[in-house]
């Protein structure tokens, strides 16, 4: 691909928290009044809060949730039980709050924002709806590349501007949502492509297709592949530039929706947030986001191994120890919703427990010998 | 072991949760807005909590944290490597709000509290402690059982009595915390004697004794079930009544923090509150209580598979699935309070969320497919 706008460009260009405090974070973990590591996996999210905030008090103030819905011209192909509508009818189900990622925001004091990146509908204008669709859906990537270059641009810009606009606020841990009929096909086409896993690997029953709805789903997205052999992404381990290539895979399979949360993934980082990641859609705009700028990954916590087939494996491929497996296969970012509160968890006992010196507790340690 | 008075008798006669309403609770969870199963985990909690409830518009209000602490006539022996005086000095930081169950009690609006049921230590008076010692410490019970008869009773019946409390004041979900020095070494011996497993897989590092440590900790507990050859307990599976060896065990290797506990499951059970089943500590009271009325079970959800070695296989011999891995292993109820806000997520998401047919959203499924 050509340059980018340089205001894209230097989103391009993150850098990893200083290691410099990790000493210092250690010894704040250690000195609190518990057996050393007796917190488990909290002291290792603990200490990447710690570091993304550099500092042994780290605040998560006001956790924000922003959900992207966008619809897919890849359902035209039949690998999605359910008919596109649904995409619309949910975004309407989420401004009346009534789905499960607006009753776990609510339930855990998470700002939550609905996003329309380019579903095929018109909405009529609602205070909670941010209503920028890049196009009434994607191109099915069967026939032609999802999304131009200028649409690719504008969601990634887009995706990046909304999470400047929850900075600017004051947010500090943020999440990242999806709603779109067939974005299990568009995550499984970038897995397979920018990870070299076998599709197989990286396709699964999404909603809930039967096993000869999962046979003619693995066709369909086995023959958009092989339809776009130069459609983007060196494998992993490549050494050449990454960020053209991922960027191409993206705007040949992806989605609008994908496209925005890669951008605001990639802004979020720039900014210093904690990032947590929810399920397969959102860790496969990650998995772009991530071949564009490797330092993304270290303002990320995984907040669960979904039961969609393919997210331990591009979990792996990341190097991620998610915190939760429920099972879950929802996606709108309930996962990322349901692990906050244990991540609110992690930055307060290293903000707000006391030291065995300070609370004249003997030794270096105590609870439950 | 001979009669109790009527009102712990009456403890003992628990009757499991009606499934009249299972089918309902089937279609309400399955009605709403999500593909059947797609919340994983959550499903399963939140029947519980519906069939707990007799309600599929379940409600926890005002969750509660019993943190109750007692210390142990076995350290004398060298099973921790720490001193006995952190017990008091733990409770202390418990009442100062600087330990872990503190912060995670806030961080989640759980009402927390501590109960002295048997420190060696004088506590001055303080508004937020519920001072009620049966003694200073057990015995140690390589020389004689832990406590008496008469111990026993007053302890089942004080943990009883905190939760009668509670449940009068609106709460529906409780935890059971712990602090003592040496009380790894009590839930060994209880675990050993009420499964029948070899004591090697119920004994663990406590707080972190190293391999010479765990070695000698071994070899004294196995010291101590020879020592109590009838010390009560028929292994699972066996016809005879539980109750009266289960409390028998308990009385010769339990702590009054974990016959409090024993006490507190079983009103719990009896007054209908859903119960969250913290680490190794926590469950083996449980375990006494199950084996006393095993349909104290039905109102439990087990939080966490703990870091402490017994704790997997104590879960499974009581066939329980617990919510999180994350290998803890502090104790005080914190594996609970973590898990308290997915549990309320279970809850919300079955009264709150929108069905397929109210919320206009076609067929039976919907998001991310």
């Amino acid at each position: 691909m050509t340059a980018f706008p340089p205001l894209l460009a230097e989103l391009f260009d993150i850098r990893s928290p200083s290691t410099a405090m990790d000493a210092a974070l250690a010894h704040a973990i250690d000195s609190k009044t518990k057996p050393p590591g007796s917190l488990g996996a909290l002291e290792r999210v603990a200490h990447r809060i710690g570091r993304i905030q550099q500092s042994t008090m780290p605040e998560l103030t006001r956790a924000a949730m922003l959900v992207f819905a966008g619809d897919h011209g890849i359902v035209a192909e039949g690998v999605s039980p359910y008919p596109q509508a649904v995409t619309a009818q949910m975004v309407l189900n989420f401004l009346r709050g009534g789905a499960a990622i607006n009753v776990f925001c609510r339930a855990n004091g998470i700002e939550m924002e609905v996003i329309n990146a380019g579903v095929a509908w018109d909405f009529p204008p609602h205070a909670s709806l941010v209503d920028i669709p890049v196009a009434r859906g994607t191109r099915n990537f069967l026939e032609a590349p999802a999304m131009t270059r200028e649409q690719l641009e504008a969601a990634l810009t887009a995706g990046a501007a909304r999470v400047v606009t929850h900075a600017s606020r004051g947010t500090r841990m943020i999440g990242f949502g999806e709603m779109g009929i067939g974005n299990t096909s568009s995550a499984a086409c970038l897995m397979q492509r920018l990870t070299g896993l076998p599709l197989s690997v990286c396709v699964g029953r999404g909603t809930g297709v039967d096993d000869a709805g999962l046979a003619r789903k693995t066709a369909i997205l086995e023959r958009a592949l092989a339809a776009h052999p130069s459609g983007g992404g060196s494998p992993a381990g490549g050494d050449a530039p990454h960020a053209p290539d991922a960027l191409d895979t993206l705007a040949t399979f992806g989605g609008f929706e994908i496209a925005m949360m890669t951008g605001a993934y990639l802004a979020a980082a720039k900014l210093g947030l904690v990032i947590v990641v929810d399920g397969f859609i959102s860790t496969a705009a990650l998995l772009v986001a991530s071949r564009v700028s490797p330092a993304v990954l270290d303002y990320c916590v995984f907040a669960h191994a979904s039961g969609e087939a393919g997210h331990r494996a591009m979990l792996d491929s990341l190097g991620a120890e998610p915190i939760l497996q429920l099972g879950l296969r929802l996606g709108e970012g309930t996962g990322a919703a349901l692990a906050m509160p244990l991540i609110q968890a992690a930055a307060a006992f290293l903000r707000e427990m006391a030291t065995f010196e300070g609370a004249g507790v003997s030794d270096r340690g105590a609870a439950g010998a």
